[in-house]
C-alpha cells in the first residue's frame, strides 16, 4: 500500500486496528465462494466514528472498501475484487438491547444471527430469519444480502424485520433511518433501500430489528416421492391448502443420493424427491395441520410420510436437509451453486427443465431449496480440471437462467448478486431500472469506493 | 393554461381525456383534507403509453403533475398545490389477473382496494391491507402512501404485499421492477422505494400484489375501561401474551362519547376507553385465543367484555369503531387529524400526554387507532372561526409531535406526509437522510414536476 494511504488509514482506523500482514490479506481474500482477491489491508471496525473516519479517508484516497461480516456469503459479495481495504465488522457484535415492551432488538451489525435468535428467545421473543449459516453469519451480512432462509414462507425475509438503522456513507457522513416503530411513512424508505444493497451504498453501523412472540409449538412432516413431478405438484397442493407452512423444503433424487452416501440415513435409492414441511403456532393447530399436511402429501403420492411433533423427532427428519449442502459438494470437485426463484405456479416447469438441462450436458445438477417461496438452489457439479465439463457447466447455468427468466423468475432469492451473478443482471433488470440503480450508487457513493464491481454491473466510477 | 402547453398536453393525453372545465378543476382541487388548490387541467389516465407521453410533455413544459387515485388521502397528497395537471388514475381500474397458482394479483393502480379483496376472496385468497377507506380508496393510492389499516398488527402494511410494479418516470421513460416472485435480491429495491413515495418519484402504472390464503375463521373481543391507563396497559398485555392479533384497536372516552351521540349504541358515559381485538386463523385457535383475550382484558380491568365468534356479532362490536371517524367530526367544526406512531412500550406515556395536552389547551383531542402497531389517530378539534382556538389547536399538534419524537416515535404511520406534515419532517428525519432523499428526488425527477411540495420539504426544483 502507498505509504501516504497507509498513514492516513492507520490514523483513521487506529494503528491497532490496521493490518497489512500477509496472513490477514489472505484470510480476508475469501468468502464462501471460490472467488478470491487479496485486499491491500484489513481494518477491524471499532465503532461508528472510526468507521466514518476510515470511509472519509478511503473516499479522499480513492481506496476501495469492502465491509465484511462473517464472510459466509455465497455470491462473492465480501471478496475485495478491487483490492483496497476489507472492513471487518465482526468485532461489532454487541446486542445493545432486547426490548420486550417494544418488541425490538437493537444490535451491532457483527452480531451472529443465532446469538440474536437466542437472546430474543431468552425473553420469550422470536427472530424468524433463519439462513442455513445462522450459526456463524452476521445480522449485518444478512441485511446487506437481504438473507432468506428456512422460515421465509410464513415469516418473510430479513428485510421484513429491519425497522431502522444507522449507517455511514462513503464520504464518512453518518445518518439514521427509521426507528423502533412498526409503521413509519415519513420520507422515502432509505431503510429498505439499504437492505440488500450488498455493502455498495453505505456501511451499516447499527440495526433495530422487529421481534415477534415465540410460537407455542412446531411440527415437521416429511415425505419421499418416486417421481419428481409428483413432488413438485405436492408442493403446490401444500401451498394451495390454506395452511401457511413455516418451511416447505425440497430435495431432488441427486441430493438424496449424495446425502445418503455422505451421512447414511437409510434413504431408499429409488426416491426421486423429498419434501419437508414445518408448521408452527398454537399446539392444537400444529397437530391438526401436521395431520392435514401428511394427508395432502400421501394423496399426492408421498411415501414414508412421517409426522414429528417433538423437537428431537423433527430434528431427525431435518437431518437429510441439513446435510445436503456439504453432501452435494462430494459429487464433483466444483460447484456452480445458483439461487433462482420463480413464481410459485411455475415450480413444476422449472424442476423439469433443470433435470433436462443436466441430462443434456451430462452433468449432475442436484437441486434443493425453499420450494414454498419458489426459491431453488440449483447446483451444477463439474470438474474444473476438465475444460469440456467446465464449459458445459457454465452453459448449463446460462440455460437454467434463461428458463428462469422465461418463467418470469429472478436470478437470486437470497444469496445476492455479488460478483457471481453480475454478468447476468442485465438480462434480468429493466434497462431504465438499472440506470436508476446506477444513479443511486452515484448518489450514495460518488467516488465508487464502496464494494466496487458488485451488485449492479458498472460502469464503475472508481478509476 | 398557456395555449402551447394546452396543445402539447391535449396531443399527449388525447383531447377526450383532457379537461379545463371549471367543475373538473374544482372537483380535483381536493382530497380528504381541508387543503385545496385548483389544477389548471385534469387528465384522465388511459394507459401506460399515454401516461408516458403526458409526463414527457409535463417535463418539457415544466408543468407540475399530481397523480391521483380516489382522492381519499388524509395528508393532502393529491392536492395540486403547484397547479398544473391532476392525472386521474381512477379509470385504470382493471384487475388484470388473480393467479391462485402464483398467489398474486396483477392490477392497474386505479382498482378500488375492496374490489381487489373481493376478487381475491372469490378464488379463496386474501388481500390483507384494509384501510378504513377500503370501499373507495385505490390500490395505487395505497401503494403511494404505504397505507396501513386494521390488520397491520398481524399482516403488515401495503408495502409487504407489493412484489413488482411498472411505472413511468417524470421524463416519460417507463420501467418495471420485481415481478411475481416472493424473493428477489437482484439489484437495489426500487419496488419498495416507490412504495410510500407519494407520487413524487414516478407514476405507477401496474402492480403485482402478493395474496395469502384466506384465514379459516375470525373472532372479535371487545372491552370497555373506566380508566385510560388501564386500557393502555391492557393493550400491552395483549401484545405480550404471545397471541398475534389481526387488529388491536383503541378508542378513548372522547371518541366513545362522540360515537354515542352520533349513532347511539348504548355505550356507558363513564367509559374512558374501548378496545377491540380481532384474531383470525383455524377455528379451534380462534376460539381459544378469543377466550384468552377476554380473560386478559378482564384481568386488566376490562368491563362488559364481549366475544363474537360469528361475523354478524363481530360486526356489532365493530360498529363503534367504524363510526368513530365521522363521529369525532361532530365535536367541533374543524379537525387536525394526526397519525402518530410510537414504539409499542411507549403507548401508555403517549396516551397520557395527549390527554394532558388537550386539557391544557381546553380542546377535545379524541384519540383512536391501531394500538397494536403503536399507531394512534390524534384528532385535535377546534373552531377555526375562533383565532385563539385555532392557534391553540396548532400548538397542541406541535406539542403532541414533540412528545412523539421524544418517545422515539414518528409523525405518520399510514397517512403520509403529503402537505399536512411537511413542516414537521425536518424535526423527524436525520438531516443527512433528508439530503439523500432530496438527491433521490432529483435522480427520479430532475425537473421537479411530480407532485411538488409533498413528502419531503424543498428546496423544490420547479421554478
Amino acid at each position: 500500500m502507498d505509504p501516504a494511504a497507509r498513514q492516513a488509514l492507520q490514523a483513521a482506523a487506529g494503528a491497532e486496528n490496521f493490518s497489512e500482514a500477509s496472513t490477514d490479506r489472505l484470510l480476508y481474500a475469501y468468502d464462501a465462494t471460490t472467488s478470491w482477491h487479496r485486499p491491500e489491508a484489513v481494518i477491524r471496525a471499532a465503532g461508528t466514528s472510526q468507521i466514518s473516519a476510515v470511509l472519509a479517508a478511503c473516499t479522499a484516497l480513492r481506496v476501495p472498501l469492502v465491509p465484511r461480516g462473517a464472510g459466509s456469503g455465497l455470491s462473492g459479495g465480501a471478496v475485495p475484487m478491487a483490492g483496497g481495504v476489507v472492513l471487518d465488522m465482526s468485532g461489532l457484535n454487541r446486542i445493545i438491547k432486547i426490548d420486550p415492551a417494544d418488541q425490538v432488538a437493537v444490535v451491532q451489525p457483527g452480531v451472529v444471527t443465532a446469538r440474536l435468535q437466542e437472546a430474543a428467545a431468552a425473553q420469550g421473543l422470536f427472530y424468524p430469519p433463519d439462513p442455513a449459516s445462522v450459526g456463524f453469519c452476521t445480522v449485518g451480512g444478512n441485511v446487506a444480502e437481504n438473507a432468506g432462509g428456512l422460515r421465509a414462507v410464513k415469516y418473510g425475509v430479513t428485510r421484513d424485520y429491519v425497522l431502522g438503522l444507522s449507517a455511514a456513507l462513503a464520504d464518512g457522513r453518518v445518518f439514521t433511518t427509521g426507528g423502533a416503530n412498526f409503521k413509519d411513512v415519513v420520507g422515502y424508505d432509505l431503510t429498505r433501500l439499504l437492505v440488500g444493497s450488498e455493502g455498495t451504498l453505505a456501511v451499516i453501523t447499527e440495526l433495530t430489528m422487529r421481534l415477534l412472540p415465540q410460537p407455542e409449538a412446531k411440527a415437521t412432516v416429511s415425505a419421499l416421492f418416486l417421481d419428481l413431478g409428483q413432488a413438485a405438484r405436492a408442493v403446490q397442493a401444500v401451498l394451495a391448502s390454506g395452511i401457511i407452512p413455516t418451511a416447505c423444503e425440497f430435495m431432488d433424487g441427486a441430493c438424496l443420493k449424495a446425502v445418503e452416501s455422505y451421512v447414511g440415513l437409510g434413504l431408499p435409492p429409488q426416491a426421486e424427491a423429498m419434501l419437508i414441511v414445518d408448521v408452527d403456532g398454537p399446539p392444537e393447530v400444529v397437530r391438526r395441520q401436521a395431520q392435514d399436511l401428511a394427508r395432502i402429501l400421501r394423496d399426492r403420492g408421498g411415501q414414508q410420510v412421517q409426522v414429528a411433533l417433538e423437537p428431537a423427532e423433527a430434528e431427525a427428519l431435518w437431518r437429510a436437509r441439513r446435510a445436503v449442502g456439504p453432501a452435494v459438494r462430494t459429487i464433483a470437485p466444483s460447484i456452480l451453486n445458483e439461487d433462482v426463484v420463480v413464481p410459485l405456479g411455475r415450480l413444476v416447469t422449472l424442476m423439469a427443465a433443470v433435470h433436462r438441462i443436466g441430462a443434456e450436458h451430462g452433468l449432475p445438477i442436484p437441486t434443493f431449496g425453499h420450494a414454498g417461496d419458489g426459491n431453488l438452489h440449483v447446483n451444477v457439479m463439474y470438474d474444473p480440471s476438465d475444460p469440456a465439463q467446465s464449459q458445459a457447466a457454465h452453459r448449463a447455468v446460462s440455460e437454467v437462467f434463461a428458463v428462469v427468466l422465461s418463467l418470469g423468475g429472478t436470478l437470486s432469492g437470497e444469496h445476492g448478486v455479488g460478483l457471481a451473478k453480475l454478468g447476468y443482471v442485465g438480462a434480468r433488470l429493466d434497462p431504465v431500472a438499472l440506470e436508476l440503480m446506477r444513479g443511486l450508487k452515484r448518489l450514495f457513493d460518488p467516488a465508487g469506493i464502496l464494494n466496487p464491481h458488485k451488485a449492479i454491473p458498472g460502469p464503475d466510477i472508481l478509476p
